[in-house]
């Protein structure tokens, strides 16, 4: 096992009606930035709760709408001058991942001198940020109780992921009851997301790590439970408390402490949203996999005939058998179970034009990998997804 | 799953050399309250790094030696009497969960005006708290990265566990090369505790907590692997590592999120150590076999097979078979593996004499019970471990 730091200090306040602790905001000011999204807030009723409850306590709110699915440096730029221009103590993030994605990068910018695109690219600039509150209304980024936020460049096809320990949320209020609405194609899509986390933390070289493997493993079992429980009935509480209680650990530091984390598929996919938009989870979905087949070797079966024997209960058959066994199962589980589409063309993506600059950039951003993973590598992954 | 609050805020250094964060007292002061126990860490070295440490950041230290294994009243009384004549800034354990709990009730005590057994009758009482740090030497309490504490007043033979969000820990180093040196019966009787602990969550009524028992499954998986390894090689950093992380997680709040927790067994050690002082996980790994066997009915049986399927492997036969089994297997680990008395004539409870005024106490605080426990049950439970 690795030395690690954990810590985790968000407060989260889970299940039904928890939306009443917004008035704890008042620790943190009187002045707040609400961002959220579409305008589904407003049609689900969480925003009137919301703004009566600020205004219970007496806050000043200022607001941006309107964050994209791959929210976009424009709309954080949006945010940071809201911010600068009035003085805002705090951003109160009420959506999914990327709402809280955008308000994160939103309160570094806030006390930061130049543009927040550099927060994105150079995260070691993050000194300080404003509190971040969240109100989570879909479960798959984990946002809700860590440091990261991603952020797209779409007009120069960049998108990337960056942190800081200041931008770990102060607290976060997670009801399930506010994913009930989230439609069919966005809860295959956050679950495929969670498992692809867990993926990312499982899949990992560094020995001793065992507790870390089987907490691994309970998110999977987790995911593949709920998953399709919560698209067969979407008002099933214990399946969408239980995603949403996944999700928040599958990358919060709980998984991978002490066993490092070997980013493989998530840079690739990063990728596919940055040239076509497409949606985050159904690119895991779909290149997860191809990565998996590229990643088998006599190095790696053991690992793979673990995932299969203890995640899926496959038993029989040498490793290799129950290795590729466990492939496929990922596989027809994200196209059969989560109803994902099972290539590129699917979600738009026609030919293979970007498919070498894609690659040399999700290379590049593929750090301390489970297998090494070229830039040549990565475009046949691409391609065998097509 | 039940609404629940997770609120873990102790920033974790888990590893090798990781003592050198202590240097971060210095941002709660100048005047420290060094907590220690029976003067291993000072055979060890310990001492020498920790004094050094907080020499260099200029803090003014004030020491406490001599808390005892079942950490009594008075030395409590003794640490918030230097807390309160010398205006101390912070509390820092050095040692296992005793010295930590003791630790614990001295930051509550010294702002707080009555006697700090108040503190451990009415956690109620606890409204604040000088900063408490630890460093870790005995992996077994989770005392680390919670706001647990227990106490005894043993002379009037009283053993009871306190809590305060205000006791977490602000940073704990968890170094597991510190428990090297710990003894074979201590090693396996931290093991048998960070078991108990998680049975305590596992064996719970609360539906719909498929994750939190999959995380208990881990923790338990862990304990079995590495509890005997740790035995066979005292230096077996993986093993310490793991049995250190786990004992931090088997009762920070994230095994028993939403679940409840069925605080059983607990209840009946602590009386146990308040009228004999004996070693609290030789008690538990004694009484949890008799326990289970009591709590073994229609309503549990499923509960019971599940967990020797899923954490002994027993297959074949029938959900009593399976869930008598592994029953069996968990006794003949703490007995067999662990090397722990299996009896409480073995650790030196020669008769019944005080069982019915134990068990009385012990149902009393027997808490939200997996299945109900009556003082006439536990007297049974005690007659049959004896």
């Amino acid at each position: 096992m690795n030395n690690f730091t954990y810590y985790v200090p968000t407060k989260v306040y889970f299940g039904k009606g928890q939306i009443s602790h917004l008035v704890e905001l008042k620790e943190s000011g009187s002045k707040v930035l609400l961002v959220y999204g579409g305008g589904s807030i407003k049609k689900l009723g969480i925003y009137n709760t919301v703004m009566a409850l600020l205004r219970k306590i007496g806050l000043n709110i200022y607001e941006l709408p309107g964050i994209e699915p791959n929210p976009r440096i424009e709309s954080v730029r949006k945010g940071v001058q809201l911010c600068k221009e009035n003085k805002i103590d705090m951003v109160l993030a009420v959506g999914g991942g990327s709402v809280i994605d955008a308000a994160k990068v939103i309160a570094g910018g806030a006390v930061y001198g130049g543009d927040p695109w550099s927060l994105v690219i150079h995260p070691q600039y993050i000194l300080k940020a404003l509190p971040v509150y969240t109100v989570l209304t879909l479960s798959a980024t984990g946002s809700e109780m860590n440091g990261n936020a991603v952020i797209s460049d779409l007009k120069a096809h960049e998108k990337w992921g960056t942190y800081s320990p200041f931008f770990k949320p102060k607290m976060s209020i997670c009801d399930p009851e506010y994913t009930y609405s989230v439609s069919a194609k966005q809860t295959a899509s956050g679950t495929a997301d969670i498992m692809s986390h867990t993926f990312e933390n499982y899949f990992t070289t560094v020995p001793g790590g065992f507790l870390q493997e089987k907490f691994c493993e309970s998110v999977l079992m987790t995911c593949i439970k709920y998953g399709p429980a919560a698209l067969e009935d979407p008002k099933d509480y214990e399946a969408r408390a239980a995603l949403m209680w996944a999700s928040s650990n599958a990358i919060n530091g709980l998984l991978n402490a002490g066993t490092g984390v070997a980013w493989c598929v998530h840079p690739m996919e990063h990728e596919l949203s940055a040239f076509y938009d497409i949606t985050h989870g159904e690119g895991l979905a779909i290149l997860t996999p191809h990565w998996m087949r590229f990643a088998l070797n006599d190095d790696t079966v053991v690992k793979f005939a673990n995932y299969g024997r203890n995640v899926w209960g496959i038993f029989g058959g040498d490793d290799y058998e129950v290795a590729n066994a466990a492939i496929d199962r990922t596989a027809e589980f994200f196209t059969k179970e989560l109803h994902i589409p099972g290539t590129l063309r699917e979600v738009g993506i026609e030919d293979d034009k970007y498919f070498r600059e894609m690659a040399a950039k999700a290379a590049a951003g593929s750090k301390g990998s489970f297998v090494p993973l070229t830039a040549e590598d990565v475009e046949g992954i691409y391609r065998a997804a097509l």
